[in-house]
């Protein structure tokens, strides 16, 4: 298969990883995008900047290389939020494709400024620890260059903790919304999904008991080893 | 294009409009409705009083002139609400559309009489500060001309705190329901299922903390101005 | 019409009216029912006990006379809450059709045994007053013939505290769900429809203000009176 | 019917109740499985592990002995949760369908590690009691046989309080989802729904009211052999 043919494969990718966020409603209007990186061809496909979903293509992708120059000249914007794709695929380097919403559950822990506590199995299945919020971006990062500092804030959220990207594959933005990530755009959608069902099953835990404990890190280990790591068992692998 | 031909294109809009408000789950039965203003013609387009939304059709859209006196006389009465869209057409003079619903969680905050506090971008990119809610009408006011007292009320709110009706689409009535507004009756509704969705994402924010400060200025004004004014650069133009 | 045809008539239109509470989200598996009464027959037709919706037809609905005797031996048994309705149709004069339903949130307010205050206009519109919440039946009237003792304790809520039942066409019975009515089946559908959605209304706004009042009686007369009695101008009658 | 074509059926059963767990908005991605015993042949159908629902076919149904080894030897490996399902049919020797699912609200109580008491008819109806929480596996517990040990655990929770697991055909496992059971695959699915509902309910009802109180026992006796037992009168048979 020649470049233009791969990506070909990625804008398609792409484009239905993007309409199957709305189909699982995790979109609202236009808020989110999907994008995917291929690190040997040095180029990135991102949805294009506020597109209804009902009338965008597979065309339409953006086609941009890794420091977000538009690759093809065909006139459509990529979204605002390409910076921040930028900035995790090159700090996050086993990743290939991210994701970004304003998914309802997860918004109010964003707003709120939480990290979402493992409190059951369903969040341990997937994420290895707490989803962790980052900090708020100061007046300077907001003014300067404010989707590549987010993408920035959240690297430093794993840096600080030493938190592993691998292990926990999405992060809550304070005060805006999440972004989430896998080997594969579709791996990324299927870990939002994961994320908004989570932040949903937390918040009414909360509302059922006071104090809620995270479950034991015993119960942690074996849920996400279960499914991920050498020794996984789940599913036909 | 004639004069008739540009009502019959208004009302087209108007009735599709009021469709997508059902369609997109803003709408039980039948409460709600949108309306459309044309300056030049000085002719309002707005949905007839309490037909049932599977059974309703373009032709049965109202037309009135700006005193809210009928244009053609087919026989449908007006939304009972037409005073209301009628003061906001007269007070706030650069727009082109009016949606009232009651959207559930938009009106949660309606009956606990509260602005909605910026709590986070999806907020911010489409109004510049709280929702406000304004104050409860007066015996008075609701037994003379209620619905065009609500008008004067929803105006009042804007007024009395030097708020700009651009830069903050919509507005809370307190112990009733919403009202949003736009360039059309389409960008009226899509400001209608912001604000619901962003309604939802602030009750459930205060669950999950005490005391929730709102996003700060610095944040607020970068997203507003990112998709709004001169600097845009959010969307394809 | 001849009689056969009336009751074939009223057949079909409970029919319809079980079909489109499931529709609309109130009814799970087969939790709920709708019949209609014929006063100058004396007869009412009820949907029969236990049967998923999906394979329901218009010739099961059972028929019976004002005791709850068979009219028609078809074999199917009335839904078990037929005696309650059959109270409800005595004691209410003026009503044409029953619901029972379960609804999600308003069985929240049955089982924390409270009236749903009136917090807004959605209310007003169409209950006058609080929905009342009845006492719990005492074991003796749930051992003797409790779905009669259910109708009794209904009526009971609105006489003891001189309620008009046709002003607040709902109750809410303790610990257990809801019954609606109305003129018609239809009617009773739609008050139910309301129902499900001013008790969910109200839990929000209970989450969102601590002590909320009710509004002022001058709007809920002037919201209840828009819509009902002789100055209604609401609709196209 | 040879044994051969018992399996098939079983088989197009458990492939059924699986789809309907979805269809029924109980399973987000592949959380959750059904399986269907047959003791006269000893054998047990089940989910295979992982393999999304729009791809599954009724031929990659798992058969298992009681003991969980592999009967068809076609490549597919059963739900990782196969083990506590045979412990289940193994101690609960009447019930003849397992389901386990992360339903979402039933998930927010297993979180709080909370029984479910009778708040209402809803729960009655279905369940005589409150559905119990089981304790937190210990660490040897999930090091060793997990999956097993969760059977057990439950097992233990009906024991220790002396609980009939035919009037109560449900659990919730500590910090985990639920497990339901039943004569067929198909009542086993329909438990899992009315858990789901009744646990959405009881989380709303407590947000009404403060200490609230279950049911007294002469409602909940009235409800639960309402419909079951000799004397049951719901429903057509």
């Amino acid at each position: 298969m020649n470049q233009k043919q791969t990506i070909e494969l990625m804008k398609q990718r792409v484009f239905e990883a993007n309409l199957s966020l709305k189909k699982m409603g995790l979109i609202k209007l236009t808020w989110g995008n999907v994008s995917e990186i291929n690190r040997d061809l040095g180029v990135v496909v991102i949805k294009p900047s506020g597109v209804p979903y009902d009338v965008m293509t597979p065309e339409q992708m953006v086609v941009t290389d890794l420091e977000g120059n538009l690759v093809e000249k065909k006139g459509w914007k990529p979204s605002s939020d390409l910076p921040t794709h930028l900035v995790l695929y090159q700090k996050f380097e086993a990743i290939g494709g991210v994701v970004h919403t304003h998914s309802t559950n997860a918004v109010m822990w964003a707003q709120a400024g939480r990290d979402i506590p493992v409190y059951g199995t369903t969040h341990a299945d997937t994420f290895y620890g707490s989803v962790p919020c980052t900090r708020m971006l100061t007046e300077s990062e907001i003014t300067s260059c404010y989707e590549q500092e987010t993408g920035k804030v959240i690297v430093e959220s794993f840096v600080k903790d030493g938190l592993d990207y691998q292990a926990i594959p999405a992060v809550i933005v304070q005060g805006h919304g999440i972004f989430s990530w896998g080997d594969t755009p579709e791996k990324a959608v299927e870990n939002s999904v994961i994320l908004e069902e989570v932040a949903k099953m937390a918040l009414g835990t909360e509302q059922l008991k006071k104090q809620v404990e995270p479950v034991p890190n015993y119960l942690l280990d074996k849920h996400y080893y279960r499914k991920h790591g050498k020794k996984a068992y789940y599913g036909q692998n």
